[in-house]
């Protein structure tokens, strides 16, 4: 029998807001309860981006400690994984919730291009952010953003920069990053296969639109879903 | 017969000095003897950086108009294509040189990272420079140092921002972006002809001591080779 698929129910983000859909969780109140309903359908990691009470996206530490005190109360045994993304913080502020221990947090290893910008991943701030995760044993979940983001992992797990195996995640559908191209889904697997041995976890998550396909890619291929 | 194998030799570049190799030609005089010795050797384009008199890289439109002045003149017939890569300057002074219209030009589609920082190719000053390439009529290379910029060029080339088909190089070798691995290149040459159609000429760099090797694959595909 195959792994059993997880599912990582990605709350809140740090882009829509409550006027794109009124349903966006924006206080820690109602990430907790929105994850809590997730985790009773199913998910069991969370993926958590922490917002001021106007929406803005923040990497403050108390945010994210309330959250993460929320989470494991009410949805005992699920995979508390923390944000450090450039789009709520910049250089080591991304990192500053990791002294709180989460389960997994979010690690880019590489730089690419976003709609309107550069999304800036300076390889100071990759192993320091990486090193900050060791300390805390937090395991990294990589956002293979493009193709030479997997090979960067490999060398930092090789090289002792990352606990091994690391736990990829493909992410694709970001306008001006790589496409959700199938061809490219099928290479990311077999590279992954390849670097990381045959049975090494990996996800994979469609932006927007993109989200539904990449999901059933994911799922028949034996890999993990984020919602 | 398949088609020949251009040469494009890169004098220069935008790192090596006098000090690491006394051969590395600075000056324009010396730029113009060294690419004309590389054309009486069988290479067909000239790669081209700047440097101010101390070594420093530079975009100056007059030392670039120096040089294009001097290989046309020892070089006839060779193609000249001119940097506008991001170690010689920054924003709009990257595409300076464009009102010359060179024959062709470098272009970076998306960002990633290089060995002590991130390359920053930001998709409105990638825009820019595309535009300036299509008002002067200069064929761009694209420089793909990561997979998704195939796809990035393939989106720009269908929306009229390039002139189809664009001619791709895969740049493997550089440290934190995309190493020089087989499996990766076979895959590049697949997706350049899966987007591009069966004949798109496409080219290959190997960076430093990938640069033999690199070289071998490019031509027993079928490519072009970067010296
Ligand atoms: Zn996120
Ligand atoms: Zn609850
Ligand atoms: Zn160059
Ligand atoms: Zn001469």
């Amino acid at each position: 029998m195959p792994a059993p698929c997880i599912i990582c129910v990605a709350i809140t983000g740090s882009v829509p807001q409550k006027s794109d859909n009124p349903a966006v969780p924006i206080t820690v109140t109602e990430q907790i309860e929105s994850t809590h309903a997730a985790f009773e359908a199913g998910a069991a990691i969370c993926h958590a981006h922490v917002r001021e009470d106007d929406g803005t996206p923040t990497s403050d530490p108390d945010r994210f400690a309330a959250l993460k005190e929320g989470i494991e109360k009410h949805c005992p045994g699920m995979i508390v994984q923390l944000s450090t993304g450039g789009r709520s913080g910049a250089g080591t502020a991304r990192g500053g919730m990791l002294p709180l221990a989460p389960d997994m947090a979010s690690l880019s290893v590489g730089s690419n291009n976003f709609p309107t910008r550069v999304y800036e991943n300076p390889p100071d701030l990759v192993d320091w952010l990486a090193a900050e995760m060791l300390k805390h044993h937090v395991k990294p979940e990589i956002e293979a953003f493009d193709l030479s983001h997997i090979f960067q992992a490999k060398k930092m797990a090789d090289d002792g920069r990352l606990a091994d195996p690391p736990y990829v995640q493909f992410v694709m559908g970001v306008k001006n990053a790589m496409p959700a191209d199938r061809e490219v889904f099928d290479f990311y697997v077999a590279t992954t296969r390849r670097l990381f041995g045959p049975d090494a976890p990996w996800c994979a998550a469609g932006v927007g639109r993109n989200q539904a396909v990449v999901n059933d890619w994911a799922i028949a291929a034996g890999g993990h879903a984020r919602t």
